[in-house]
Parts: C-alpha cells; sequence; structure tokens
C-alpha cells in the first residue's frame, strides 16, 4: 500500500481529508520537494497542489497523486472540495500558521467545511514515519557511510593549529562534493574544555595536544539523514579523561544491548543512564539517550526516562550517551540503529575504541 | 528610541502588548538569537523567555529587555500576564501554529486574556524592518562586498569542464572561510540554456564555450543578507545574446533611474519592463523588479507591477529585471540599493559591462 493510501486509512471516521502544508510531509508521502505546495488526502484519493514552477517537475516525480497546478490554492481547493464532496478536514497543526488559516477561513465557511486543528494529524504522521521502510533505510545507510568516509578524511586533518571550524567546513565540504544535499545539522566538531558543552558550536578554537575531540555529525543524502558522534584524543590525555571515556562506552553498548521491538524507550534510556549514575556521574548526563532520526535529524520515539513510546521493528533510533564536566571535558558517543525483532542493526561501523591522534 | 519602544508605540490603542516567536524577529528586536524563546512587549516593557541553554547569553546581548528563564514557558507567561496586568495581546500570525496556539489557549483563558490572531503585527513589523538603521546598512554594506569579492575569486575559476555546482561550492566555502555566517541564499550559478530558468539549481552541467553564466549570489553577515547578479559569458557569444544583455542593463539602469524617496514601487517595476517590452520582449519578464532586503533575503517593499508600496528613505531594495527565451538563454542583473531622498546609493560596484571570460 501506498504511504497515502496507508494515512487515508486512519483518518479517524469522523473527518473526511487530511490537509498537509509542511514540506517534509509532502516530501515523505509523494518524494516531491518544493518550497511551497499543499497535499490533500482523502479516503480515496490524493491531490497535490503546486503553482506554477513545480507543476510539470510535480508531475513527474509524484506519481501517486494528482497533481494540481493553482494560480489561487483557495480557488483550486474550493473545486476540490466539492467534488469530493468533503465535509470535516483534518489540518496538519504543526505547520498551519494562523495566518494561514485566516486566508483559508473563507473557503472553508462558503463550502460548509469545518476544521479539526488539534495535533491528531501530526501524531497520526509522526508514528507512520517512525517506522522505515526499505527504500528509506538504504538512503540512511548511504547517509551514514558517507558520514564515516567524511569523518575519516576529517580525522587526518587533525593537527596543532587548525581550527574546529576548519575541520566542520572541510567536512561539509567533502559531504557535499561526494553526493550529498547537504550536512544533517550544523556539524558539532568541539574540542578540549569545550566539549563539555552537548551542544557546542566550532568556531575559531585552534586544537591542542592533551584535547579531547567531539564530533557529533550527520549527511542529508536526498532528505533522508544519518546521526553519528565520535569523541577522541588528540595526545596524551589524562587516566581521568580516559576512565570517562570507557563509563560513556559502556553505558552506550549497554543501550544498544537493551535495543529490540517491544522495549519500552525509557527501558533504553535507564541501561545506559543506570551505568553512568552507578560509575558516579549522577548529573552529568543532562540530555535523553537517544532520538529517531528520518527525515528530520529528530523525530518519534524519544528515548528519555520519561518517554511513553515503545520500540517497534523499521524504527531507527540513535544511542548516545554522555558525560559533561563543567569547564573540564566531556565524552559523548552516538550510533544510529533499525530496531528489529531480536535486537537491532547498527548503520555504522566505525570503530569506538578510543582513537589517541597525533602520536 | 529602541526598536521595542517603537514598536510599543505603534501597538493599537485596543491591545495592551504584542507577543512574537519568530526567529528573525527576535533577532530583530533583542539582537539576541536561539532556536526558541518568546518575546513579549508591553506598552511600557519587554520581556525575553528562553529556557536554561540560553538564558545566560541572552543576559550577555539583549540588554533592552527583561530576560526571563522558563522551564514551563506557560508558567512564565502566566506571571507576566498577571504582573503587567494584560488582558489582549496580539500574535504574532506568520509564525505561531496551530498547535502552538493550542498550547497556549489554556494559559490565555485561565489569565482572561484574549488575543488578536490576524496579520496585523505581522504588518506593523514589515514595515518597521523596511526602514534599516545606520548599523543595518553597515551590515549589509559588508556583505555585499564580501560577495563581490566571492564573485572576483569565483570567475576566475570559471574554465571549460568546471561545472555549476563546484562553482557554487567554492563561492560558498569563500564566504564562510572570510567572515559570512552562511550564504543569504542558495546560490544559482547556472549557465547555457539553464540560463533561461530564473531559478535554475547548480548542478553537475559543466561550463562550455558559448554559454552566458548567471550568478545571483549574497552572503549572510549576522543574519544581514546582501543580494546581487551578474551574467557573464565564457568564449564568444552571439549578437543576438549580446543584444539581450544590453536590453536588460538598460532596463536594469531605468529602474535604478527612478528609485529614490517617496516613489511608488510599480512605477520603478514599470520602467524597467517598459524598455524590455518595447526591445520586444514582452512576456520573456515573468517577475517583480525587485524587492527589500534585510534579515530576510525577501522582505517589505515589492516592486512589482501590483505593488502598494512606495519607497521611503532608508528601504533596501534590489533593481532585477531579466529576459527569459525558453529553451535559449536568459540575462539577469541586479543590484541591491539604498533608497535615499533624492536618489539611491548602490550597495554594488561590480561592473555590469557584459565580461568576455576565457578569450
Amino acid at each position: 500500500m501506498t504511504k497515502t493510501r496507508e494515512l487515508a486509512h486512519m483518518i479517524p471516521s469522523y473527518a473526511d481529508a487530511a490537509l498537509i502544508y509542511s514540506q517534509v510531509n509532502r516530501k515523505y508521502f509523494t518524494g516531491f520537494v518544493s518550497s511551497l505546495g499543499y497535499l490533500l488526502i482523502t479516503k480515496h484519493d490524493t491531490y497535490l497542489f503546486v503553482d506554477f514552477r513545480y507543476a510539470e517537475a510535480a508531475r513527474a516525480v509524484a506519481k501517486n497523486c494528482k497533481v494540481i497546478q493553482f494560480g489561487k490554492f483557495t480557488e483550486s481547493l474550493k473545486e476540490v472540495i466539492r467534488s469530493e464532496n468533503l465535509h470535516v478536514i483534518m489540518l496538519e497543526g504543526s505547520s498551519f500558521t494562523l495566518n494561514m488559516l485566516s486566508s483559508l477561513d473563507e473557503t472553508f465557511k462558503l463550502c460548509g467545511v469545518s476544521t479539526i486543528k488539534t495535533d491528531e494529524l501530526d501524531k497520526i504522521i509522526s508514528r507512520m514515519r517512525a517506522i522505515k521502510s526499505d527504500e528509506e533505510i538504504k538512503m540512511m545507510q548511504r547517509a551514514a557511510d558517507l558520514t564515516e568516509e567524511a569523518l575519516k578524511e576529517t580525522l587526518k586533518r587533525i593537527e596543532v593549529g587548525v581550527s574546529e571550524r576548519d575541520l566542520a567546513l572541510f567536512m561539509e565540504m567533502y559531504m557535499r562534493k561526494n553526493g550529498a544535499k547537504g550536512v544533517a545539522f550544523d556539524l558539532i566538531i568541539i574540542s578540549g574544555k569545550k566539549t563539555s558543552m552537548p551542544h557546542g558550536v566550532p568556531d575559531d578554537k585552534k586544537i591542542e595536544r592533551g584535547d579531547l575531540i567531539t564530533l557529533d555529525i550527520g549527511a542529508d543524502i536526498d532528505g533522508y539523514k544519518s546521526d553519528m558522534t565520535r569523541t577522541v584524543a588528540f595526545g596524551e590525555i589524562s587516566d581521568y579523561q580516559a576512565k570517562v571515556y570507557n563509563v560513556v562506552r559502556n553505558a552506550q553498548q549497554a543501550a544498544l544491548n537493551k535495543i529490540r521491538d517491544g522495549v519500552a524507550c525509557g527501558e533504553v534510556d535507564k541501561a545506559a543512564r543506570d551505568i553512568i549514575n552507578a560509575a558516579g556521574f549522577e548529573g552529568c548526563f543532562g540530555h535523553a539517550t537517544g532520538h529517531g532520526v528520518g527525515l528530520d535529524i529528530h523525530e518519534t520515539p524519544s528515548l528519555s526516562p520519561d518517554s511513553s513510546y515503545r520500540l517497534a521493528s523499521g524504527m531507527v533510533v540513535t544511542s548516545e550517551p554522555g558525560i559533561y564536566l563543567d569547564n573540564e571535558f566531556g565524552v559523548r558517543i552516538e550510533d544510529m540503529v533499525l530496531v528489529t525483532e531480536n535486537g537491532c542493526k547498527n548503520f555504522n561501523s566505525f570503530t569506538k575504541e578510543l582513537l589517541i591522534l597525533g602520536e
């Protein structure tokens, strides 16, 4: 069944159709990307509304829907509402702004349409998107492979005096020259004391001997993202730094060991968190153990202590615990994995042994 | 007067405060950039709500407002609504989604607050933002200068076999290595027949002799954008191509000559369009002559045939007519200028003589 028909089946009985505006969900359901467009999924049919700039390209790509070229969107929408005899339309509450609603309200009134303005449709779609198809998994594997290739090339460039920003720019360029649409998110390549900030920003700080370097990186292949983190050492580091590294590595592996179809996401988080706490680092791990990845870098489900989700086969999630010691240093290790019936399949193969560079 | 107080004076008498969510408007009013935050401007005070990640940095940058660190935004908002005794709040209709409104609705009800959900606040802000301060003009000049520097370096790299994508990547890297936060928009560097598409995308197409090459480019300096276009020739081109170039150049100059404080934007468009039509290219110029630029690449005012705006001193606008001949080639030339009392001041100095490269 196509994704649009799958969604059509999940539209509740009291509604007739779903109206989607967000670029990422239009891409998800039709394969077609454009800056502007609307997707109307009724119980029997699918309509993609685009303007003259995109009509030709949309017809070539979006084979699973009727492409409608609009001059004025409300006019085209009115026609379909009438021909399909729609009475209740669910709106994508995460993307429709108040101004957009104002501009559509008159049309809805004229056609006697009532709308559902809650996050109900968003929740249905995010649960659908959490389970990846083989095609999606293939794209994400390509993104993960390219990221590891870029990581290898970037590590070769680490030397005294090179800046975090230089390394991040080099890595981004490497990805884009080798098939990535772009980076999956602003690359985090930070060093020394800055590694104590989970989301530090690369700047002119230069790499020094004795630094730990955290690389939280990912590529975007045709909209699909990858996400991984490695922490490496440049020159000799202290026993304490090495100890923290090993605690994080054990915690990360414990989370991976827990991941399989049916497990509560909170349990995966607990597996990693317990090891970190038991080693005396309670309070030094201030974020969730992982999250879903796909067309967005953060998707359903969240692998946090209070997550209400259970893992299911076909989900793609990260395992990325860390220990952050204010004003000293931090360590994070992250893989992206596919949840399977009996465990998980790792998209990453890059070593998690502590790499000591520059020796 | 600070920008926040200026806005406070423009809040209509029937409202008590404006609530802003968009990142770009938070940056505009406070100077502070964060992925998440809310700005509440009352008639007497300004409150910036951020979470623990940003509180310290916000206090250092956003000197013109009270920075409130929230755990739960609705709780912090409730306190301010009560202490300031607010009854009617205007919402920024372009940024508040239906889901955001749902999550705030209960708080508004509890506090007896009614909201204005139209685009009224957006219109007030976009008219304010259209008039640039000296500080803003300085940033935009830096962005324009860096863009011309990057253009010079990129033109040196044009030779047989280099791809559009290579050139666009090189230019972006040049900008980012030399102080830009990034590009102002996805750079358009297209060649040959592809120049007939106003918004073509650079790809693996390689530069060939006889190509016209259109470069529509800009940099982002601390959020402020620049925008310019040049069309250059690689190797000998036809008399017809040269003729079209000259028509566009004359049209672009005619629009510039028209620009000054008080002139209707439609008149500027007409000045360029008349020349293109008179030369026999009616129907080959399918976009507006120009647009405002600032923190966004497209801002108020639009310089289109049906624009309702008049130019005013301090606005920054583009003049960018073009002629696009399907399946043959296209030419566009664009400068960014500051509107003054008696004319305009050009941010660009790069030649508009037809450059013939590779001779």
